[in-house]
């Protein structure tokens, strides 16, 4: 029996292999056995937990890797996370029963980035709003905000907050706010940015966007309490991860006009069904942050690339730093 | 009888003073009688033309302005378009009747530039799409496409093509090729920009984005021949004038999938209630390219302090160059 023969891969990522089969032509070229999450959408935790027994790799999505679900799993060795989040994996769990996570943080950046300007230009100019209203034969003209006369508030300025300040910088905005829990985080050289403390992102910005991990101290970062000091124009964008804002705090919010509108991609539970459907005021988009044909390559030949590497006893390079694991303290 | 007393303006377009009090307080302070359109919504010819006789003065929006309505204008001197395009209005016929015609050219730019990034952002990633599936409770996460990667193509390269030629320098586009009815236009200094003649825009860019005005040069410059040149994954995006891309072309290509995907804000006749609609991939606003509040205000203030300045006999400083009368020879 050669190495290859005794590891078997379950990849619950979907769509895995849509726009570029070379993930799939690399498993089968190396002759690792898979399979593919046969629901064709996030896997709840019992499900996982059902499904992982035989196997003993994991090519993960953003589905809870629970305690439960790693002790139901004996076979496995190594979680390859296609995306940079790792609040859905209990990596102290996984440590402690000899699992490897690997991660691909780099490759999903631009696309969040650029969905997140999209989403900033849709909620100033209510694009999806007259869509539907044109589609359904209603004509009303929405006024809107410009961004090149806003100030934006960036909360993180990692991978994918520093790509937002790149993009915003073909608008000449206003001012750009931006904060990160480093705090000697080197920031853009462009004239218009500059460091503010949370509060006064909060107090000042016409529209605050969020580039955060979630861990013990961004969960429930924005609450109600937060949002009461924002505009009342406020626009409040979220690609990064559920449950950093108050999902019924904002929906609360908005139904009652404190702010102006906000952008959700992320949810605590996904497929969502909260609040914040059917507020007008809140565009809901299904957690695309990362959905371009080329990110979406990049990252599941990156976390595929890894599991070639581990079968073949190469040496790993996407493993997830001792700084991740700590953050995961108390959440 | 004072100057003022001789004068009473016609104010058609909507929202007019909406959301900056100034134009309306000017024409006050002034003491310039005014109606404001009735009916809430653009004037049909008929309607404009039963209406107009006893005013010496419009503030127009992009209503047709006919031969007819012209002709039953007795008292009409000036108008003052708010707003950039004029194929709305027949100036020969105005010059023959004595009626000046003043525009404000540079002041909706700005937020054209921007919603089409907006729409270019929207219907690249399916923001729109997401946003009614979401709010319906049906979760899908659809892979688009990602600006940076893409050649954008962008035919008229004048006040608001130079903007969108800007904003996209946030994004570092592959490639921006660039086309103007005027050979010599002077492009803007960006390493990616380059000028190609519309069949290479048509065969090459992803994006093809119109910023042109609607002349008897330009009308149906995109039909089905056009688009039969493009690439299957081309969008198509029109904040200009309706009548450019042939609106029935356009929905035969969409709906046979000829292309990916279109975004359209302005219509040949409006409300708009053509093919277009029902169609998936199609994203439709309503007219709302100059819709901010910053640019509005300034279109409607810069097109009410002409009329100020015609009333008082001062030097107007908005009037229509005889370039344009030149456009319309025979649209």
């Amino acid at each position: 029996m050669n190495n290859h023969d005794k590891h078997k891969a379950l990849i619950t990522t979907v769509p895995f292999g849509q726009y570029n089969n070379y993930p799939i032509e690399l498993l089968e070229v190396n002759n690792i056995k898979y399979d593919i999450n046969p629901l064709g959408r996030r896997l709840k935790a019992d499900e996982l937990a059902e499904m992982i027994s035989e196997y003993s790799i994991l090519i993960a999505g953003t589905e809870q890797i629970t305690k439960d679900v790693l002790n139901n799993a004996p076979k496995l060795k190594l979680i390859s996370r296609v995306g940079i989040g790792l609040d859905s994996v209990d990596l102290l769990i996984a440590k402690k029963n000899g699992v490897i996570v690997s991660y691909t943080p780099d490759a999903p950046a631009p696309a969040v980035g650029e969905l997140t300007i999209g989403l900033m230009l849709s909620t100033l100019r209510h694009i999806h709003i007259s869509n539907m209203m044109v589609h359904k034969e209603i004509w009303q003209r929405y006024s809107g905000f410009r961004l090149s006369e806003l100030t934006v508030g960036i909360i993180g300025v990692g991978r994918i907050g520093s790509k937002v300040i790149r993009h915003l910088q073909g608008f000449g905005c206003k001012k750009i706010l931006v904060n990160d829990i480093n705090n000697g985080v080197i920031l853009p050289d462009f004239a218009n940015v500059e460091f503010a403390l949370k509060e006064k992102i909060y107090r000042e910005a016409d529209i605050i966007t969020l580039h955060l991990p979630l861990t013990s101290d961004t969960i429930n970062l924005i609450t109600k309490d937060e949002i009461a000091c924002m505009k009342n124009n406020a626009v409040l964008i979220n690609t990064s991860r559920g449950g950093i804002i108050n999902e019924g705090d904002l929906a609360e919010a908005l139904s009652s006009n404190i702010i102006y509108a906000a952008a959700v991609d992320t949810f605590i539970e996904e497929p969502y069904s909260g609040p914040l459907i059917g507020l007008e005021n809140c565009l809901l988009t299904a957690h695309m942050g990362s959905m371009t044909a080329d990110c979406r390559a990049s990252m599941e030949i990156q976390a595929t690339e890894e599991v070639v590497r581990f079968v073949n006893n190469a040496a790993l390079t996407g493993v997830v730093p001792d700084s991740e694991f700590f953050n995961q303290k108390e959440i």
